[in-house]
């Protein structure tokens, strides 16, 4: 069975679990610390980021982006109206600038700042960089992270879904990105109602079932975080 | 005809010239300094990221990474031979690998932080940023380009080009970075002999011809910078 080395609070880790679940295709999950600096790990990927998806071949594809053009060259191609990549490039552009967005633009101004400061620096021994979060760098996901919401809930006003007329890697990276920051409680939904209405759509899906699940040690979910009408 | 916003010390944009270039594609380059925050320029790329590609049907295409996909999908596939990612899904996923090694990583860890301190502040205004270096960043990225190299020159001495046999996208995204690099004399070639003998390669390909010309206000570039024996 393939692996996939991640962690549940790496938005990228969730991006692709979303889309392995939304393919069916059953991965073998391995949570990963990577500030441990495992030696195997930095085998499989010297850039030491998450996720790592290993086929069953062995073939170690790192990297979110990487995975995801992967999955759509050797899976998409066959789910015909379920692909997540749509078949025009223009659309195709559309779809991996907004993923990019979620995955570079939102992890670099918000969830990397929330995420490190609020749970890693918890499970981090003192000598790997753990201790008190910093409240400058919190404050700094938390001033960003409106101007981010405001952009998601104009595109999910003036669009079906993310990226367009039909669902796409373009949602689920953002749903991926979304949840770690309701799971910390970081969202005020109330402040963009369409946002809302778009995060119940794919919230609801199968495929984010797993994902309602999955807690962190010394760290509960929000009490909404696994409902579905929040 | 198409055009190409860019910067001369962006290597993404230099990535991208690079290819154009190869696949023949003339394209109007107009200059950009992002951090005017340009209204124009932010309708096109609210990333606020370079180089964003316009086609001629007035599609915009932002990032390095989405263009480098559209023009495979629109270009590459005609180009036969000469196309600059593989047919093979894990090869395709190994030039991605590094193309984002080169244009994330090596960004991140040491292109950034020379070419803001050293370029970017010279030409910036007081309240935009501009000033004095900041030794600690030069420092930073002084200290993490050795542990680049090291690992360029191990990918070329074990590899013909940068991901395998054949000339891809990843030798064009490290030959973008380090073409930036080596404009500011921050590269020192005889501690890389294997790299030194790729890059003076790719140097000599025609497409590179163009960048050899480029130069910033108020910084020369290293008297060795447009040589193809250095």
């Amino acid at each position: 069975m393939p692996s996939l080395y991640h962690h549940p609070m790496s938005a990228a880790s969730r991006f692709i679990r979303l889309v392995l679940n939304e393919y069916e295709l059953e991965t073998d999950l391995i949570e990963e610390r990577t500030w441990e600096r495992r030696r195997d790990f930095l085998a499989l990927n010297p850039a030491l980021t998450l996720p790592v998806y290993v086929d069953e071949s062995l073939h170690a594809f790192c990297g979110s982006g990487v995975i995801a053009e992967f999955l759509d060259e050797t899976q998409g191609v066959f789910q015909k109206q379920r692909r997540l990549l749509p078949e025009d490039p223009v659309a195709r552009a559309e779809v991996r600038r907004l993923t990019d967005w979620f995955l570079v633009k939102l992890e670099h101004d918000v969830t990397r700042h929330l995420v490190r400061e609020r749970v890693f620096k918890l499970l981090m021994p003192k000598d790997l960089g753990g201790g008190a979060p910093d409240s400058k760098a919190l404050r700094a996901g938390r001033t960003n992270i409106n101007q981010h919401l405001r952009y998601i809930d104009w595109l999910t006003a003036n669009r079906k879904w993310m990226a367009g007329d039909t669902l796409s890697y373009a949602d689920f990276a953002a749903a991926g990105a979304l949840s770690v920051l309701d799971y910390l409680g970081e969202i005020t939904w109330s402040d963009a109602s369409q946002a809302k209405d778009w995060y119940q759509r794919v919230k609801s899906r199968p495929s984010f079932r797993p994902l309602l699940g999955d807690r962190v040690r010394n760290m509960s979910p929000v009490s909404h975080y696994a409902d579905l009408d929040f």
